[in-house]
């Protein structure tokens, strides 16, 4: 089997209101990637999903209140930026190193609950997860389907960070038409054996591998991954907060 | 930029002592994967290497102590098999829901210090972790250099669970020529504004994109990735050990 991971050129700057799987399909179309089939994963960066929906903030516009203060001289942040991180969090988990680790409404633990400066839209201000990368995804999908007439799978990304690893890697925050996680638990390997724990973290590894085909110049958001077909499902799933562990079942927090 | 993973077909099952460059070069050759360059990336999952250097125990040999009969109880587990893992340990993190998490002796942290029963060659034998996995890497690519004329990359992978999250992904526990983190640390996005947190674990999204390219049956454990040659150096480098985040800096033990 070979998979392939193409970054698109000539996806345009997003902003609010934007219609991506447009720009979307066109880029795929008119780049050497070709048009877009059924069994493709388009990989999307979440900025610009984020964008496209208008999930940014002013920190012109952002009041501290005492918490965001505290935390914020104590982590050497921007008091406006730790309100913004504040409110896209369920909770807390770890504010030292002047990192921020929380669990975003969404479940996911990660440094600031997502909220980044870079690649943002204008100075001071920073980009939020969607609010839903899943319905983001499932409504991509859609749109992509009527205007292509084939229903590649979805998956939406962020770069996080790892407990005991240093660097980032690509992660599904959201998925549509993907199986994001393979079950081999039963099933037996080559010579018979049970595969006891291999339960692949299939959306997960698409994004790494779409990460890996670009630069984070921030030009290629939107990257085609071919070859992966066998796990692009014709329903949309149960997208990417299926691969979030329950608070009851996780030993690191 | 498009990048590939190719599963090599036709390698051999592996017995201690096996040439596995040998075995690597011709598969390559001999497969649609075409000869190896020295702008490739070959991602062997680490049973193999495990295998070839003896790396395996049979639970025959193994007499439990009394922390392994005690956690073994209290976890359903064989009880020589936690004295395997307990043998790989530094230090066990966590005991709960099944699951031992320890720190191995590389510093690694995972499920069972990576001692794993499926995949191994025999029933009743467990494969351990190479004991020095970058070492390993860097022989297996002078290896291929002496046997191909050219200098490959080389990643050597495990499946590792992940903080939070459901599921595995193959990461390097191993490398030799990669630069195992891209650092996009005071480098500027599109627009000029500072990448803070950017530092790309890119040998782990390597061992990611390898692994969507094979199933788990056991018998696809090298993968040729194609198209990340700007991360391939003509120095071996620091190895995946540079990756491991110093338990001074780790907020999540």
């Amino acid at each position: 089997v070979t998979l392939s991971a193409s970054a698109l050129e000539g996806v345009p700057e997003i902003a609010p209101g934007d219609d991506l799987a447009s720009m979307i399909a066109t880029a795929a179309s008119t780049s050497g990637v070709g048009p877009l089939t059924s069994t493709d994963v388009v990989v999307v960066a979440h900025k610009i999903v984020s964008r496209a929906e208008g999930r940014t903030r002013s920190l012109a516009t952002i009041t501290p209140g005492a918490r965001a203060t505290e935390l914020a001289t104590r982590l050497g942040k921007d008091p406006r930026h730790v309100q913004a991180v504040l409110d896209e969090s369920r909770e807390v988990l770890r504010a030292a190193h002047g990192v921020l680790i929380s669990v975003t409404h969404h479940g996911f633990v990660c440094a600031n609950a997502g909220v980044d400066a870079s690649n943002a839209p204008a100075p001071d201000t920073v980009v939020l997860l969607p609010r839903d990368p899943d319905a983001s995804a499932r409504r991509l999908r859609a749109a992509l389907q009527k205007l292509t007439g084939t229903k590649p799978a979805v998956v939406i990304t962020d770069s996080f960070g790892r407990a005991w690893r240093h660097g980032q890697a690509d992660i599904a925050i959201g998925c549509a038409g993907v199986a994001p996680l393979e079950d081999w638990r039963g099933r037996t390997d080559a010579v018979g054996r049970e595969l006891k724990a291999t339960w692949i973290a299939v959306a997960d590894e698409l994004a790494a591998a779409a990460d890996l085909s670009r630069t984070k110049d921030g030009l290629r958001p939107v990257v085609i991954v071919r070859g992966a077909g066998r796990h692009v499902t014709a329903q949309d799933g149960p997208g990417a907060r299926a691969m979030i562990r329950p608070e009851a079942e996780d030993l690191f927090r």
